[in-house]
């Protein structure tokens, strides 16, 4: 989705800049003072989060997203088949839908088609979305084929639901809210280096990075468990990165936040990638992207109990791995000998 | 949208085949197939007409549609500018909308841009999109970027709503009906037959014919006013073309046709480019497609006086050009003459 968006009325200046240069965060901030500000009474929450919400009633709002997948951008046919591609181009976007204690259930895709894909290709490809969609009950009911130039483009459109008055947003973390997240981010991003360095013959013992990176979990009944307790403060996906998404809840909230690195939850074989990567663990952990995890942010009296009852009833590993602070725009990261360093969010910027 | 999808469980033979060589359609039947029966009782309408439909209560539904035009396939931007190729983005979603009656209201943006894309264009995109947006009181709400390997994609996914109770579909068309059309269809194809041939310093005298592929004017006040009404029994906008979509109709409605095509209501200039294209007149109305008109069929007992209310009221010409028949899937053309001839649909096919 659009980055956070608070509407603008400076003037702006033309630009005869390729985009590239300018990069995404700079788009984003264009569109705010070129669009109209939404005057809708039924818009919950507009251009800014990871959906955007329509009222319906008091207790029913719907969530929408998108998220595309552009061939040899976002992915690599080499490295991915069709039907784990189509899996993944849902799973992305119920997982935008997660990510505000929301449920996905219908979709549109759009889809460019190169010329020469084979029709049993395409034929997994809708596939592994239908199965993905299933997952969580839910139906594509509608879309768009057409032919593209060159290379495969997927775009799928989610819509979902969710009960506004439990539902979660970037923007509601407060000084000493503890942070957890869910499962062991970094995973994807070591995957994605195994892939690249060593194609689809990597060596077995990286299958579950691999696989992280191939068929992401969206957590959304996780999602709706956390939502429903009331415990939680803000809530993201992790699609950037551990880091560039915890930056986005303390953007959205006006706050900062302090990570205990020793803490960070690794996944098996990560230290293996890092050294091959030259990197360091935490470094894996907090800039990887694309883990489908939820970061969220609970009031400071939570106790471990409430944790674990959500970890429990959702079947999911929860870890606290710091806490926000009122240093706006200020990330810490504080290491097992309780050396201070500030972390740069590193936000995935998609003309990087 | 996916064209007229009807549950099928029969097998689904491997094709190693091309997509390019099946063509679009064979691509929806394979679809048919591998899609899981959506059985959720909020589902009004899947896939298979101008959008999806979803129940919210029992006079209010949402309406879901996407679009993408492609660089090069759909658009050249030696012909279109980029603040007029944002207007026709949201515009030709705003009309499958108002083919069913029904009043657009939200929409996200997915695009793909190319690296060297000058920001200056990527502003007028999103002015253009704005603008086109607020012509029927709707907003922008959120989206996606990415960088695309090769030329400009923009997909839109509108959102609006309907009455279900009065809403038109392309199913609900019976023999003896009798067809309407709004406006002048063929104009947007003869206007693209012009740039194709003269590019951008095309002789002025066709200025409303390229406006009019340029400049598409979704029909959505007629469009609810047509629905309103309770005469029409079935609706579709034209964007394939008006053969094209009639045969939409009949296939949905499980019907035939008749057109009077001394009666096809021609843009002006029409007959000079058809002339420079060695094609008949008719040809041209009934062939050119992307005229984001709307085509309806309304009771046999209609009388010319609730037309012309319809007319008024929109402020929109509305020509009888034929009627439904029983003859299953068979289009016939009378022309001036008394003289019948079959019509191919020459349904648009997007990897023709």
């Amino acid at each position: 989705m659009l980055g956070h968006l608070v509407r603008s009325n400076s003037h702006l200046s033309p630009c005869d800049k390729p985009v590239s240069e300018i990069g995404e965060f700079s788009l984003i901030e264009r569109i705010k003072k070129i669009l109209p500000t939404a005057s809708s009474s039924d818009l919950i929450l507009g251009i800014g989060d990871d959906a955007a919400v329509i009222r319906i009633d008091e207790g029913r709002a719907l969530v929408a997203t998108c998220d595309i997948l552009v061939e040899d951008v976002h992915f690599r046919l080499a490295n991915i088949n069709a039907y784990q591609l189509g899996r993944r181009a849902i799973a992305v976007n119920q997982s935008d839908i997660a990510s505000m204690g929301g449920r996905p259930t219908f979709a549109l895709v759009s889809l460019a088609l190169p010329q020469n894909l084979p029709v049993d290709h395409f034929d997994e490809l809708f596939r592994g979305m239908g199965d993905q969609m299933r997952e969580f009950s839910g139906h594509i009911i509608g879309g768009n084929i057409a032919r593209s130039k060159e290379g495969l483009m997927v775009d799928v459109f989610m819509l979902g639901e969710v009960d506004p008055r439990i539902m979660l947003t970037r923007s509601g973390a407060r000084p000493d809210d503890r942070i957890m997240v869910t499962g062991r981010p970094g995973a994807s991003g070591a995957g994605l280096m195994i892939l690249e360095k060593y194609g689809s013959d990597y060596p077995r013992k990286f299958k579950a990075l691999v696989n992280a990176h191939l068929q992401p979990k969206p957590r959304v009944e996780t999602g709706q468990i956390i939502a429903a307790t009331g415990i939680a403060t803000a809530m993201i996906d992790v699609s950037d990165g551990l880091a560039a998404d915890l930056n986005h809840i303390c953007e959205a909230s006006g706050e900062g936040a302090e990570l205990d690195l020793a803490c960070l939850p690794l996944p098996g074989n990560l230290a293996e990638v890092a050294a091959l990567a030259g990197r360091k663990n935490w470094e894996m952990a907090l800039f990887g992207g694309e883990d489908y995890e939820l970061l969220f942010t609970v009031k400071p009296e939570t106790t471990p109990e409430e944790i674990d009852r959500i970890s429990n009833r959702s079947n999911t590993p929860i870890t606290e791995i710091g806490r926000i602070t009122g240093e706006t725009g200020v990330m810490l990261g504080i290491n097992s000998t309780g050396e201070r360093m500030e972390i740069k969010p590193k936000g995935w910027d998609h003309f990087g």
